[in-house]
């Protein structure tokens, strides 16, 4: 049995608390939020489980193998690097960390403590998520050509970080999970609206010696609630629409086909077009996060890496880091 | 009654023949094209009409007041030349030029010529287009703050240009024509698929010195059309959504209200929300292309510059310029 | 402050004692459910809440002051009826009884016993719903003409009633309280699939002596999940999907005026249609259980009648018990 | 060569006259219309055809091997008549008559003469329509559950008729080529707005043997367009929309697969769930009414019947004429 303590009941951590309360093989001992009104709320809903202010006792607890942060970004490292100093286990929320040096620090000391390390990249376990990599993996789709993605709302403005972070991360670790290949290069526009300090509109894009290219459109400050990436390929295409609710992968059997012909006097390019069937496959609906607990549980219980391990997480944040120097250099591209 | 010859009748030309047939003050005399089974076509749909394969003779003809262009891009220059320097009005079809260069000297020598030198930027005349543009006039989106829009399909690859100014020069007039404030410069990211040879996927972003951001993503291999706007404002936003057959305005009485209170020991910035009613107005229907034929033919009678003159022509250009060059230059702006 | 006991724990239940739970006035004092598993469930949702397996025994409890039913329909009357002659009052889930005959005694012995008898009608609590009816009270609908209305997906067979006992009540609630005209008559038409006992899929016309007509299409056995009414009047149409995340309401301002012309030889009809704006207002979005737990406890505090009393409830299984009426006779119309 | 009369170039006729114009082994030789702006219009359109302002001169020309029909319902019967007795193939436009006896006595005498009598039930050859025949035909739905269709707009009321024999029309001739069954019996009920002589909102059942369910809701006053049948099968269900421009054929692979089984005590139905993947199937795009015309000129080429014969325009007749007198009957069922 792995006890957990959970650090941080405020938006998220209910949720981490609720699916780790029900899943096998873990126990959720303690919960530590700086605020009263939260600490109150967690004791109502885990009655039984030791709720304190401080976060470093709940690390220090003997009944806590394992802790979740779902904190403010800047104090992702501090705890996390606090818990693995004393030997326990971590889950940290997305964003990983504020930086790539502190993902890269996070990942060695982890290593040296021998204590699994694990971001929360949640939609990596949603299940038409999961779909699509198996449709990439049987060949589906042919060679992957262009990933696009929009995730757009009236949102919650954030006063620690820009819509990037806040937003893209969700995607980045899409993409990262479905794309093999590395991307080389990054470069982001936005704009900041309303005198706040953050950007709350931007467009990244990510750069792949392919030819490949992903380009991801986030948007605080849109009227309609927009979900939706398209994923092109060389055999089919498809439309991933989290909004949907019943049909959200439809894959297409529509394509392009290339050729070149060399006739007498020149090399003549024959394109031709498949417009063929359409068809929405059926995936997991369970709870992403009732799998990312089970994951993390399991990685620790098989002394395994987690699916989604501190190398995701310092992935995803290299992205992150290089949109934002990209945002502060004129959209300049700048090489990963 | 003003008679017009039309160069061009493949994929656009037989509804500019259509609608200028229908145009009151304007009669449809002769209409040019290099193919005999287009020739053909046209004489069956226009009986009466002279159809000649010499674009030259068609401009020379004395039952030729205004010619109006729908050629390949690289003949809009010599064609609208040789127009307007043997005294005819010409309407050319969008994107206007080649190049800036060639936009520049088109309108110099309308200006010495004193004919009517117009561009087809036929979404200016689109009903949803013009409600919108009320819309602004009248205040209620309040200060404009983004634009973002997308226009994607599994579409005709053209061998002589890109995706860019294929696709995204129509939501580049309608740029135009909505905001009165000036680009300062443009960036452009895109990737060639298949071996083509030009970009089949590509997003634009122009920038403007206010904060303003307008975004323009563009996709000739997507499995799904979307041909979706954005536009938000301080006081409301909006949707466009062109493949709506009913409601393809939607304004949305959304928005944050962001305001500075100075309290004892710091600023602090307040955010509220506003959710409000949905509005979809009402607009007039009528074929945009109709109004297009009808303002050419207004204008060439008042002896006014078109609402879409050559000055519009050259705008449209210049930004589809310098997409190129940034797309040439690693997305880098390139200022106006 | 009322104490509430909540007799049945299976589906709906858990939702009405979260909802009794957090409301002000009111404290949720015992659950009764013959089910061990459920009676479990209840203790760890509810910890300090009596769970008892005896539905009278609930009844009966000194601290049980008003009790709410969830149970099976053919165990409405015999649990209500003991409750109110307790002197409890009483709550119960939609259908309001099995029977006509069964719902007016239930009224009678509530109103000799002098206690607050309520259903769950908890559309009439609906936001969306409650909307509508504030825009037919301000007469911007004009005259009601139609109501039109589909509730189908593939369903939860019941096993103790038919499509329309279990869907369409719904709907003939909202009927019940968005129309003041009272049905002259009912017929029904259904099919039974699949050798199960009830029908599966129903069409249920309501009529009245107006002209207005209301329809209503029940079905368990559809691919689709749709819940769309149409509700049109003389100024303007509306339709409520219930599906739509965003919209639930829209408001056309369209409709077809018709006039009459006596002209020299005969009277003409003139017709002319208006096709206005679409508008979507925004409305309540707070649970509509919350709302009927709150009624029902306000109705109880300050002795009046609650919105959907039991005469409400008794107008409601009168349509259901023609409705069925109807299905054993061929469709044919049922006077009220 | 099949030269071919056209009678009647109001709202359709244009659309046939432009069908049987480009259709191989047709000649458009000659179209009548009593109004002149109409016959004008035509000989814009199609010069060198004869147009004459008198049906039956039309059908007495040498030149009118078979004469098509578009004239208001009462006028077919006796317009066909007069051409079969001359011994011209005829195409009558849908409804096939106003009454049953019109349409027997029709299908009488062009069995006596020989000649090819065909209805235009357009639907029939409808890409779409004929992919769900094909999929049934196949076996894909297993054994027909039901069917229901919605065809409703705000729509151009017909002074000569209900909105039965208006848009049920489609429907019921898609019902008759779809289904093999034959009815039973037809209930319908309906409403008369605004004072107008015929029902503009109506609801037709109609009745098999087998259990089997068809439901019609037809509707001039609604404020959306909906063009939506659904039909359920034991094995799967498909969602037909025809105003989807995409995907209009949705074939879902969801069901209820129903057991019984005899345990100790009592016999238990075991329900169980399918809720596999959609697919939506590409289909025919072309025009349906050019089907129609090269199926007319084929079936006098080849002297065989077509396939939407003077059988299939005398069983949906005969659905009508049911309608109407169940309408008159108070929905009362009538026996086919």
């Amino acid at each position: 049995m792995i006890n957990v303590g959970l650090i941080g009941y405020g938006y998220w951590g209910p949720n981490l608390a609720r699916n780790f309360a029900e899943t096998d093989g873990a126990r959720l001992s303690a919960i530590a939020d700086g605020r009263a009104d939260r600490r109150d709320a967690a004791a109502r809903r885990h009655p039984g489980i030791a709720a304190c202010d401080d976060a470093l006792a709940l690390i220090d607890r003997a009944d806590v193998d394992a802790v979740v942060i779902a904190t403010p970004l800047d104090t992702h490292f501090p705890l996390a690097k606090a818990a693995i100093e004393r030997g326990k286990h971590v889950l940290v929320e997305k964003p990983f960390a504020a930086s790539k040096a502190e993902a890269e620090s996070l990942a060695t000391i982890a290593e040296q403590r021998d204590v699994r390390l694990m971001v929360d990249h949640t939609f990596v376990y949603n299940g038409a998520v999961r779909r699509i990599r198996a449709l990439i993996d049987r060949g589906e789709l042919g060679e992957l050509l262009y990933l696009d993605s929009v995730r757009v709302n009236l949102g919650l403005l954030q006063h620690d970080s820009n819509v990037i972070w806040d937003l893209a991360v969700h995607d980045l670790s899409i993409m990262d999970y479905l794309i093999d290949a590395r991307p080389v290069a990054v470069s982001a526009d936005g704009t900041t609206i309303g005198g706040l300090g953050h950007e709350n509109v931007a467009y990244v894009t990510v750069h792949f010696d392919s030819g490949f290219l992903a380009h991801f459109h986030v948007n605080w400050l849109a009227p309609v609630k927009i979900r939706q990436m398209l994923l092109g390929g060389s055999q089919r295409m498809l439309v991933y629409d989290d909004t949907d609710p019943s049909e959200k992968v439809r894959v297409y059997d529509k394509g392009v086909d290339v050729g070149v012909k060399d006739g007498e006097t020149r090399r003549q390019i024959l394109v031709s077009y498949r417009t063929g069937d359409m068809h929405a496959p059926t995936f997991d609906r369970r709870e992403a996060l009732s799998l990312v607990a089970h994951e993390f549980v399991e990685a620790i219980a098989q002394r395994r890496k987690p699916l989604t391990d501190a190398a995701a997480g310092l992935r995803v944040v290299s992205l992150l880091e290089a949109a934002n120097q990209s945002l502060k250099a004129q959209g300049r591209r700048i090489s990963l």
